[in-house]
């Protein structure tokens, strides 16, 4: 078994487990060289010999004890009628935001992985590839970060339109979230099935909810989500942006809390008894030199729970990191201690 | 003097002074039509006559306890050498981003208020056509707000350029936040002497830190501001977004604390002992139907201290908030209970 799935258990590691969010692409020359190979951002991830070279590189590099397949949080939307474009600046475009509950009522779980099977091919290539002690990490987005690209039509600045979606039509988007989290479940499911060993939610944009709004409306959704994954037996993750919300995180039935980089480490693992906490560098600190990145690191590891820990990034790995900063993070982490 | 002072010093009201951020401006007819004679957003801030007449006209229309004086965080920076533009789409843009510690080292303290007099000659045509019982409030951006506009060259989403420079350089960006908390301080001494009766300071991307850092680097250059302002006798509000940073704050020499809407308004206020707080409804709640948004506000007063209590918005009003929506927010505040 893996050294990530062992800390996930809050087992006893030799040192703590380590990857990085986003660490397959943006900030490797190679991955860079197969995305123009690939011609698109989106052809890359729909094509799985090249999705997975891309989840393989910084394994390869690095020594990662984690792999994540490389995808991104929008492309099971396709199979529920979502169109959606990844223009090369901006952020990703939703053709036609879903503004309101006629538009969400649209929406529908696909049956039977249709539309995603590409994802599944490509987790298999890299399982096939890569050692058994290095885990391979599946992910989803959070139906409350979905929800925010669908309503906002794309990355939001302030989340302002979801949150007034939120409260004009309570009830709808409820089931909103709802059909999201099954969408979800069944996408995970799939990953799983076709040989990741661990899965990860991604929360992105919690950040801009109260703690009342977010145990009210999304921990319900997000505890349906996870309750479908229950039987598989695979460490859930979940990273949520917020440092005031962790809180409300507690009574998640998941097994990691992954922290945004805001977020004490030890005050968390305090207030999320029987979970492990992963997390959570600030990513803007591997912009430093090596030296600071190292001070940096070393300071973050005096604030983790002795089991229960996994070492990370407090969000995805900046394009702009230099390789030799990446590095530094690496090597302190895995120094003896 | 007015109720809004009164309760900046915790003294008992009749009811809760009510105002609201940007609430001159984007959201009112009037305001649209006094922007299309200006010509340009740049040349309505820098016309004494025409930024009066929008800061007076959410007054006339609503009653509101408070007026703020019409303008934008960043144009006390023109006289410290910086150049800047208000493009109609994508909000502000610094014309050369100040990247590094060789930039910043040439921002330079204005003198004698020089760059600013249109401010000044504003607020004093403001404060003669007030009633005096409708507070008049001035105000600036915060050292690190500023700094992340500087360095970011523009409205940021993740702030990580001002981040990375904060931890590659701590102590020339300390240097930094204290030249702009300097040039901040005799900016609002300039208001005040003009006729404003109370100072906000908004720390608008505080949301951007963990409290170990804002603790670290932002209180004490905001502490050098506000230290600046002690004989001035007026309240001093200080807008932080990001509610794990309100424990931070307790030490900070000002009176009023102004809360975002992610931030539970009893549990800020148990934590600033001797602080009165203001705020705090989601903006977007605000889009919502007004019978919504009468809710939305009755929940927010149950949450609320007994004295020192400011109402407001958790953020700046939205462009798009209907009028009756904001109508149906005051109504509420000022119900009799």
């Amino acid at each position: 078994m893996s050294r990530l799935v062992w800390a996930c258990r809050r087992e006893a590691v030799d040192r703590p487990p380590v990857w990085i969010m986003r660490q397959a692409g943006r900030f490797l020359p190679e991955y860079r060289a197969t995305r123009a190979k690939a011609g698109s951002f989106l052809a890359l991830c729909r094509t799985p010999e090249l999705a997975a070279e891309v989840t393989l590189q910084p394994v390869t590099r690095f020594g990662f004890d984690a792999a994540i397949i490389f995808s991104d949080i929008l492309l099971p939307l396709a199979p529920m009628g979502v169109e959606f474009a990844f223009p090369d600046e901006g952020g990703p475009r939703i053709e036609s935001a879903l503004s309101g509950p006629g538009e969400w009522a649209r929406l529908e779980v696909p049956r039977d992985g249709r539309g995603t099977a590409f994802v599944a091919e490509a987790i298999a290539l890299v399982r096939g590839k890569l050692p058994a002690e290095v885990a391979l990490i599946g992910f989803c987005g959070a139906p409350w970060t979905l929800a925010s690209y669908l309503i906002e039509g794309g990355t939001s600045r302030d989340h302002a339109a979801v949150r007034a979606a939120m409260l004009s039509h309570p009830d709808e988007f409820r089931r909103l979230l709802d059909v999201l989290a099954d969408a979800m479940a069944a996408y995970l499911r799939q990953q799983v099935a076709a040989g990741a060993g661990v899965v990860q939610i991604f929360d992105s944009w919690a950040v801009a909810l109260s703690a009342p709004s977010y145990g009210d409306f999304v921990v319900p959704a997000l505890t349906r989500l996870l309750r479908q994954l229950d039987d598989l037996g695979v460490p859930r993750i979940v990273y949520v942006s917020g440092g005031h919300l962790v809180p409300v995180l507690a009574a998640l039935p998941c097994e990691v809390v992954s922290l945004d980089w805001r977020t004490d480490l030890a005050a968390a693992a305090a207030v999320l008894p029987g979970k492990a906490v992963q997390g959570n560098l600030d990513p803007a600190a591997l912009l430093a030199p090596p030296e600071a990145v190292r001070a940096a690191t070393r300071a973050m590891l005096e604030r983790v729970p002795a089991s229960g820990y996994v070492a990370n990034l407090g969000h995805g790995i900046l394009p702009a990191t230099p390789i030799a900063s990446a590095q530094a993070f690496l090597d302190v982490v895995r120094e003896p201690r």
